[in-house]
């Protein structure tokens, strides 16, 4: 990157260029291609987004993407907001249409004529569904990308619930999902407002749209959940039919994380001045650099890995060797070390891990100089292992699985080291203890 | 179902009305609602088909939904191809544009002119990419759910290759891609059939459709993979540069699975008399039915299970005592046992698995009335353990791990039981016989 990100708005169109987000060169203005760098990310935002809607009771569905004039008619509002940015379609292969049909600027108007005929009771409710894909805006000001296009890529949920109080519950929900994304999985920092009437979407009762503040300091604006109330029920005869026979229209909600616009925010908010930088369950592409060498010890470790190679039928039984030269180096073996030999050796990381686990020569945090065990097993536990492990406890100063503060003793619980016959006992070093009492320990 | 299968067509409609698998009253001609009982397993499919164009190295890409008369227009056979069955956006808010504006029918057009900017040498091929999106095609033909609409639901590949030989290669690895998904993971029948000239894709050199056989006898077209050659190329200037300085057009392919017309056949191959069937992975609810009661002991049995709630503080701790009712019952703890008790009192499978093989009672397999364990651990090994385990084996004319015919014995290989103090020992039953020896075991 040539350009410090203080300088945000250049470094923002610099880093689409240099790592390749977006081309600009289609030949359609306001109209962008989204190239394999920046899809598979979007993929991965998608999948995270839909579960987190799937697992609060929102389903998958599948809307058209025109609408009829005469249904995005229905709400009077919400055609005032929408109709000036519609991109319309007139004809099919070289004849006129007799009505004009609408690329979706948003679907309430393809959804909720629906909704009427899916729901007759009250057992229907409350419906909660979701969609996917993108909708298409003649924005008139200046596009910039991922943040304002022409067409962008998003998802709506749309809910329809028996009584205002389900729906204002709907939308607290709305926010915590966004909390959940947003905030806790792609580390982005945002504050829910709610909008002012003139700023609100066009056919609802109240908006909440969440903020962000980008790096140089403006606020862009991130998922908003709308309380619809009974203005869409009512134009398009969503409603249930209540005991008495009479009828009562649904409270409604929507809901829109736009993923092209929050993956803007995504890469603003975690790249630096030498480029991208991703949360990492977000990175296509995961590495994670770990030595196993110290540098001083490097070429002696290397020939002793390629000796053990000679040595050894398989990588698989490599494991265990190559551990140790690990733990030789480094005093204990830790998780990434792991992940490293398990990398180094092509053989499953849990493999790797169950073999550390399983031998207790193994430390998976640093030890001391002398390594204290004490076994707590069944039977050592009944013949008073207990009660030895709280008075080394005392005498060392420091608890189980801890080191003392001159690096000089560890203290661990260790499952039983097959010596049940003479419990209990306690192994310092290699050195076995055995039928010992609070008394004999003391001497 | 009211209609048997033999009637497929009246079937067909019939299906997809009871099992909500899509609405039809969209107000639109040829445009369809898919709600989430159709949707949940077209996105599974999604899933599916992309994660294995990505292992085949296709990255995923958006791009535009619109498309420039002018792009469309320059390849002559393709937009002769297309041209009669675009829909065209004319007009955007109250405004006429200069320029029409094409919904991508496919998108060649959309793709390769951008992909002769991507391409300068012969480093930056093979090209892969692939975009999962909705094509329309103003079909002037009866339109039939899921099978021909005028919006489909689909994905598109394109690939760019230096060579012939290699845009060959593709169009076979298409074929095999389809025969790994269709057939092996959706359980889709097919054959690949060179298409004749006149029916080929507008602007291809040579297509291959997959055909399937419908329960009605009649064929439908599934994906189809297209060698374009260089008409693509030279209409687009998709082109590399070689080492003298002249130029290569690309050799390009593309493949189109529509997930919608695929999943019309899915549930026709696999729905039956009673409504509908899917392979278990597609399956959005899944369910296995496992009994843990035999009929004549049903009632007291779950009288116990009552009784044990109240005694238990979680259904975590009832863990235990249920799988020992259920071992009761069979005489063994089954894997659907284990998920079905899992189900039961909330825990994790993990948990149930665990404790049946902490717990050397618990039997994973039928065993015989008296059932002799081996201990072959450490200490019991060291001293003799493996000729006892034979002695016993010739005895009762068993393998360890197996019950005799008649029904009396069961021999078991067991981890240490706690008597290393006294190896080799063996347990029959809840009787433990230990320093044994060969000798003594005849006695």
């Amino acid at each position: 990157m040539n350009i410090p990100k203080e300088n945000f708005s250049e470094w923002y169109n610099e880093i689409i260029k240099e790592a390749k987000l977006c081309d600009l060169r289609y030949n359609l203005k306001g109209f962008v291609v989204i190239p394999p760098n920046a899809a598979q990310v979007m993929k991965i935002m998608y999948r995270i987004y839909e579960e987190a809607l799937e697992k609060k009771g929102h389903k998958p569905t599948y809307f058209p993407a025109l609408i009829p004039e005469r249904n995005l008619k229905a709400e009077s509002e919400h055609v005032a907001g929408f109709v000036p940015e519609v991109f319309w379609v007139t004809k099919a292969g070289t004849a006129d249409l007799e009505e004009p049909m609408a690329m979706r600027p948003t679907s309430e108007t393809a959804m909720y004529p629906m909704f009427a005929l899916w729901i007759n009771g009250k057992s229907d409710l409350p419906l909660k569904i979701y969609q996917s894909c993108q909708v298409w805006r003649h924005e008139t000001k200046a596009t910039k990308p991922f943040i304002r296009t022409r067409e962008f890529y998003w998802i709506e949920a749309h809910d329809v619930f028996a009584t205002e109080e389900e729906a204002l519950m709907q939308v607290r929900e709305d926010m915590e999902t966004t909390e959940e994304i947003l905030h806790q999985r792609f580390g982005i920092p945002f504050i829910f407002f709610k909008r002012p009437q003139w700023d609100k979407f066009a056919g609802a009762v109240d908006t909440y749209a969440a903020d962000t503040l980008m790096p140089d300091g403006k606020t862009l604006q991130l998922p908003s959940t709308h309380m619809l109330g009974q203005n869409f029920s009512k134009a398009f005869n969503v409603r249930y039919m209540n005991e008495d026979g009479s009828y009562t229209f649904g409270w409604q909600t929507c809901y829109g994380p736009a993923i092209s616009r929050i993956y803007a925010a995504l890469f603003s908010m975690h790249g630096d001045n030498k480029g991208l930088v991703y949360p990492f369950e977000m990175a296509p592409v995961q590495v994670i650099i770990i030595p196993i060498m110290k540098k001083d010890t490097e070429a002696e470790v290397r020939k002793k890995v390629e000796e053990l190679k000679q040595r050894y039928p398989t990588t698989q039984a490599l494991t265990l060797p190559v551990l140790w030269l690990a733990q030789e180096q480094f005093g204990y073996i830790s998780e990434e070390t792991m992940k490293y030999v398990a990398t180094l050796l092509n053989v499953p990381f849990g493999h790797v891990l169950g073999v550390v686990s399983f031998y207790t020569m193994f430390h998976r945090k640093r030890v001391g100089k002398h390594h204290i065990e004490v076994c707590t097993n069944v039977s050592c536990m009944l013949r008073g292992s207990a009660e030895i492990a709280k008075r080394l406890e005392r005498k060392l100063g420091i608890q189980m699985g801890e080191t003392s503060q001159d690096n000089k003793w560890t203290l661990s619980e260790v499952e039983c080291m097959g010596s049940c016959g003479s419990a209990p006992m306690v192994a310092i070093g290699e050195e076995y203890y055995e039928n010992l009492s609070v008394d004999k320990l003391d001497k």
